[in-house]
């Protein structure tokens, strides 16, 4: 054995053999570095399939996300592109989610590809011009503040959820170049085999239309997309390849169902606060909102391109539940350490011969009771920083469930009435934004006080009695049931809603 | 502008101002190291509560599993110790998980720190020593195989979930000496702020038994630790501080809810395939399994110190449901692509005046409809591996739901069985292993094929019509109900059960 003395002070000890008895205790050197597989695989176990639902919506959702605080503060119109091209002709199946917001410069785009590094840690970052001190947004109605990019997780998470290959491409404001980063399970694969440094990379600075470096064939749709480049002030489009099978097939074959989770994601968003009322009697005044979230679907022909800007889609179940209200109960819960959540309920009153509460769009949601019009569905969807948290719905509280007994209103009337929540990011939601920690609990607290809301105004009057008050009148003034005394035949009415 | 060639071809170009436009497209060497938070603050979204219930016993669970794979191969009594250190005039608060299994050599207790770094890429690992190509082990009954060492997080996500610094100290067999390895929170701090390599650090190797460089006062709990060392074979110690206040609090308080949770988890592990069948009328003939988890809490004088073998807790919802099952259905499900999972109904029959299905021992879990044995509550625990996945249960197949009309037996009937699915690895679980992905879209598949099992033998009947026979008799032969015609007074009988 030899034992020599370094110039720090500390020992090499050098062994015949490993498992040598020690003559002194040693320190060795180690490196752990993550494995690439925190990336590739982050999104897998992430956006799992809730039991029959896929997730991949809410993967895309992640991306629109960050289009979202992107085009903040865009004064004019925000873009957000979704583009799916699968005409194999054309090139490889491809995801590309474009946009027209702040883009980044290379250190941010440097940034983006760090896993964890959230808006809360580049501030304390060792970067200086990395310092831009987070500062929570000013309270909005409905905290529709465009300020969801939180965790540093969720594009890396989506795109290798979606497929394996990314190209990030962004050109920054006042900056004269594009700015180009790919990263792809190969590459890490490559990296890994050859031992070179699996976290390093290069990124590629060119002027906006230069594609010379795009020389694979079944790439030529980049150059197609790099061609819209000259011109734009900024933007950033993230270009997936590698594209999973089974999510080809979802995105082909189901494109309404997908297209109409997306329109409930974000449906006050482009819709404005009072979301998408179609009624004509609706005063459509206050200026609506100017983000534009467009998506195409192109096939190889003779199949249809599709199209459609997510404003259009009036059957997602936001829509659904406003065109259905005859009457609303606004209120705000205030919890203990003074989190606030707007809330609003809306009555689907019985018309005639019929509930008018909405039907669940999709059928796999649908869980019948004979004689409820809600059934057995929770009474309220949950939306974060204004976008939707879908896999967190709260089922009632209990100043609005219908009692046990001695109930001081019709019974079925407590099964009339949908209701949605609104909360900042004072609640916490999981980093894949799939739910919510626990919005529930603390709502349901003794301690959290719910106020009803009359024109802005808080009540400063028991809640219970207010909503109970509010069910009466509306079952009173709402409810339009008909008691068909001496049946004969079933004749069809043209003036329901 | 200077732009120079360097030896190996690429051009290195020097630019006066950051937005200069550029005469060549460049490329620019980028590290994108991912943050430590994607190991600190890991578990901190991955344990979440659950609406009500604390996760924290399933975060502990994480350690167990370790524990677990690592005894996997010992003959003789496989221990594994949880210690609770909250008396503070000891040192500071810690969580000690102790196990005598095989230990890790220092290049696996440096691949342990590898976030992510799973037995299934460990194989494909560029370090030659470690390529121990995974074999998946031999089908055995209930899958209680000890492979739940799955996706290299749990364990760091469990320690920076529970406390802010681990020291994991191993020994493996035939070696001579002790591993020590600490990861911190701080440290991590400090090395980002010093710009030091944050993925790197030490592994102290030490003989069994020398405490030299514990020199802390608030850390002597380690001196008494190490002290045990001599003469172990092998072992591994994972000690945890800087334990988050509300979780002292919650396994001080709640010391009978969560150890009772962790005995539901590892049920079968420490009673064996047929679980905790106290009735004297069962034989317990068997060998019985060699695990023992003991848990040890010792807080300050006069409080006495805590301590429990999980094999003792007699009330786990799983020991609850055996010992009130009069009757049991087994059963086999095969899945298109081959995949299998063995199952059990347990018949609890109505007694003279009550039934016999077990309470949940959780109030927040019970959910009551008065006339219904089992209530709202799913019919199914389901594990992986033998371990228990807390949050997902499946409420029911087809073949065993109450029929919409027309029961051929008593409807309450089927509301008087409970179930348990077990699986192995071919259903895939999330990494925090909370939840299945897919199980019950599987299972629920038209393609899965459902037969009874009857000892051992699959019999080849339809599935349905053999559990509606098999529930008309039970209904015959074990519920007993007493009509009270003319009732005089209530008068205790203790001839039940
Ligand atoms: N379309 C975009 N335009 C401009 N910057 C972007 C865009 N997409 C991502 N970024 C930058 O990259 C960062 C990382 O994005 P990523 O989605 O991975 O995490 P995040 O948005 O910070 O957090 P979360 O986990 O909540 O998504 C963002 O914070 C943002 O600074
Ligand atoms: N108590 C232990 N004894 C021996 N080896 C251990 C022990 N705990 C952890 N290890 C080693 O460290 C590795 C990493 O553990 P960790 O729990 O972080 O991930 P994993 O068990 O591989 O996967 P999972 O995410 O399913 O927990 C294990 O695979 C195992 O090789
Ligand atoms: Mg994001
Ligand atoms: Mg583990």
């Amino acid at each position: 054995m030899e034992s020599t003395k370094l110039q720090d002070g500390s020992t090499i000890v050098l062994l015949q053999k490993e498992n040598q008895v020690l003559p002194v205790a040693t320190e060795e050197r180690i490196v752990f570095l993550p494995h690439y597989d925190t990336m590739v695989r982050s999104g897998m176990y992430e956006y799992y399939a809730s039991e029959g639902q896929n997730s991949l919506p809410y993967a895309l959702a992640e991306l629109v996300d960050n289009s979202l605080t992107a085009t903040a503060r865009i004064k004019g119109v925000r873009t957000i592109e979704i583009r799916m091209l699968f005409d194999e002709t054309l090139g490889k199946p491809a995801v590309i989610v474009l946009d027209n917001g702040c883009g980044m410069t290379s250190k941010q785009l440097n940034n983006w590809a760090v896993y964890r590094l959230s808006k809360f840690t580049r501030e304390n970052s060792s970067f200086a011009s990395d310092r831009e001190a987070y500062v929570r947004p000013d309270p909005v109605p409905r905290s529709l503040n465009s300020d969801i990019s939180y965790f540093g997780v969720g594009g890396k998470q989506a795109v290798f959820y979606m497929g394996e290959t990314t190209r990030m491409i962004s050109k920054p404001e006042n900056s004269p170049d594009v700015h180009e980063l790919i990263l792809s399970k190969e590459e890490f694969e490559r990296k890994e085999k050859n031992k070179e440094d699996i976290y390093s990379g290069f990124i590629r600075n060119r002027k906006p239309g230069d594609f010379s470096h795009v020389t694979q064939e079944d790439e030529r749709f980049l150059r197609e997309l790099i061609d819209e480049e000259p011109g734009k002030e900024s933007f950033t489009a993230v270009v997936i390849t590698g594209i999973r099978p089974e999510h080809i097939t979802f995105l082909k074959q189901d494109f309404d169902l997908w297209t109409r989770k997306l329109a409930h994601v974000y449906h006050y968003y482009i819709h404005g606060v009072n979301g998408n009322d179609m009624r004509p009697c609706y005063e459509n005044s206050d200026n609506l909102p100017n983000i534009d979230i467009q998506i195409f679907l192109r096939e190889k022909p003779p199949r249809c391109p599709r199209a459609i800007n997510l404003r259009e889609i009036d059957n997602d179940m936001q829509t659904l539940y406003i065109n259905a209200t005859a009457d609303t109960f606004e209120f705000k819960a205030c919890t203990k350490s003074h989190s606030t959540v707007e809330g609003v309920l809306r009555y689907h009153p019985f018309l005639y011969d019929r509930e008018t509460y909405p039907k669940e769009t999709d059928p796999a949601q649908e869980s019948g009771v004979q004689d409820q019009a809600r059934g057995k569905r929770p009474i309220f969807d949950c939306y974060w920083n204004g976008r939707l948290i879908p896999y967190t719905t709260v089922s009632e509280f209990d100043w609005c469930a219908r009692p046990k007994r001695g109930a001081p209103v019709a019974p079925e009337c407590y099964s009339r009435f949908s209701g949605v929540l609104f909360t900042d990011d004072r609640f916490k939601v999981t980093t894949n934004k799939l739910t919510f920690m626990d919005l529930e609990l603390q709502l349901k607290n003794k301690d959290t006080i719910f106020t009803r809301v009359v024109n802005g105004q808080e009540q400063r009057v028991k809640i219970q009695r207010e909503f109970t008050q509010w069910l009466k009148t509306c079952h009173e003034k709402l409810d339009k049931q008909v008691q068909f005394l001496g049946f004969n035949e079933i004749i069809t009415r043209t003036d329901g809603v």
